[in-house]
């Protein structure tokens, strides 16, 4: 499932579903050791077994790095449900969430529900709608972006365009903050690059950060969060996720060598701009 | 090669050796992705992509940990010669290398010449035997010791008990520091467990950090520290490797909620005891 040349399986008890939608291929397997998977054109989106990390790592990370307290999200893609949940556990008051496809809403429901059922919350507006041309027309302000797309190749490929970074940008509230998940750095540097540099160049303040994601290529896992605004680390005293906790958000930032030299050479700092440093 | 449920297959040009020694089996692939891969008993010990992830964290966090510049090493296991390697670019002075399988050693020449070039080096004295039984009867102190093992089945079992540690605790240094390679959290949470509860009942100070190791299983390593003197941060405007940095060292010991409930409820600090902690 990486690419040609590798491949992680995993020992399947059933196919439980392979149903080609308008926009891609979606199967479902129920796994021995992962639980129930769900794959998006043979890459694995997420399993029952390791979701909870990505999940808490795209919400939790932007969320107490945020100056204000954030009350309201938009979620690009997310159609499993799993990023509004994580959202709702974290107490936003409303959250938009926009998925292309209806169909991985309807494959959700019937297979994890665990994570579906935040569409059944009152504080979750689901929206069927291609997550470009929503941003396009919306006119509200949002305290989180919560880009949760697949990886640039196919129909989650304008999202990693600074294009529509800009669009984002538009709908974001002056101190709020956008993160995208941007792929493996070992397997895939172009998509960790392509959201360092789309988002440095529309926002002032741009971070990649890390997390380990077993059943995701290569295990190690990137997202970038950006905003117009410094970065806080609220995360002290938090509750602990059953990945994140209060050290996991500092470590997350703490970017190996080669990462850092993929997006901008040896230094890496949440500024972008090193000119008006003091030497 | 994970387990029986999950497997990470390689597309390989060509099956370069595989033989059965008298501890174990070992295979060499050359694959597409990852260059020459060296399997041991059905599992990934190296490939020429990626090791530089494993040999740099088990000697870089402990080298710069050290209250004292380390001069001389001791590693347990490490045939291939990487670890030694990682350890003269540090400017240790003087290593032993104790390694079981002397075809492990073989293979390296053949088909790791890059990383079996350490052994030539002068500074180096490799010794074919079994390390617990070499290490009850040297004479010497060392001021790293680095075990680098398979894991805690088969020959290298021996190798996570606390008997074992005892026994470490008894060549190294008063200042020096151990180290181990503790498993993958996700998958072999034994490993860690054994390893971090063996080494804190016999040094004063004990402490796992963790790595991204794509060709490892779960891509996500542990390994413990330990040490009778505290650890302190000797990482500042250090030169980086390709993964080790200044901020590596103060991440990898950052660690996710279930490794820390994995290895003693929910703090961890690198004190043991906290009995004698202000409240």
């Amino acid at each position: 499932m990486y690419s040609e040349n590798l491949e992680l399986s995993f020992r399947v008890r059933d196919q439980l579903l392979s149903v080609k939608t308008d926009y891609q291929r979606i199967d479902v397997f129920d796994t021995y050791d992962f639980g129930k998977l769900l794959a998006i054109d043979g890459t694995v989106q997420l399993t029952e077994r390791d979701e909870f990390v990505y999940h808490e790592m795209i919400t939790m990370m932007p969320y107490y790095s945020s100056k204000i307290v954030p009350k309201s999200a938009l979620i690009i893609g997310g159609g499993d449900g799993g990023a509004a949940g994580a959202l709702l556990s974290l107490g936003l008051k409303k959250i938009v969430n926009v998925e292309i496809d209806k169909q991985v809403v309807e494959v959700s429901k019937k297979f994890f529900p665990s994570l579906y059922k935040s569409f059944k919350n009152n504080k979750v507006t689901l929206e069927i709608d291609d997550g470009v041309k929503y941003i396009s027309s919306v006119k509200e302000k949002f305290d989180l972006i919560v880009i949760d797309s697949t990886d640039p190749v196919g129909p989650a490929e304008g999202l990693f365009e600074q294009n529509f970074y800009s669009k984002v940008k538009s709908v974001l509230s002056p101190n709020g903050i956008a993160v995208t998940q941007s792929g493996s750095p070992f397997y895939q540097p172009k998509a960790l690059k392509m959201a360092y540099q789309g988002l440095s160049a529309t926002f002032k303040y741009a971070r990649p950060y890390c997390a380990f994601i077993p059943t995701y290529p290569s295990g190690f896992w990137s997202f970038t969060m950006a905003s117009d605004v410094p970065f806080v680390n609220n995360s002290k005293n938090v509750k602990p996720g059953k990945y994140f906790n209060q050290d996991v958000y500092t470590g997350a930032l703490k970017l190996p060598q080669f990462v850092k030299n993929l997006i901008q050479g040896p230094d890496t700092s949440d500024k972008k701009k090193k000119s008006s440093r003091k030497k």
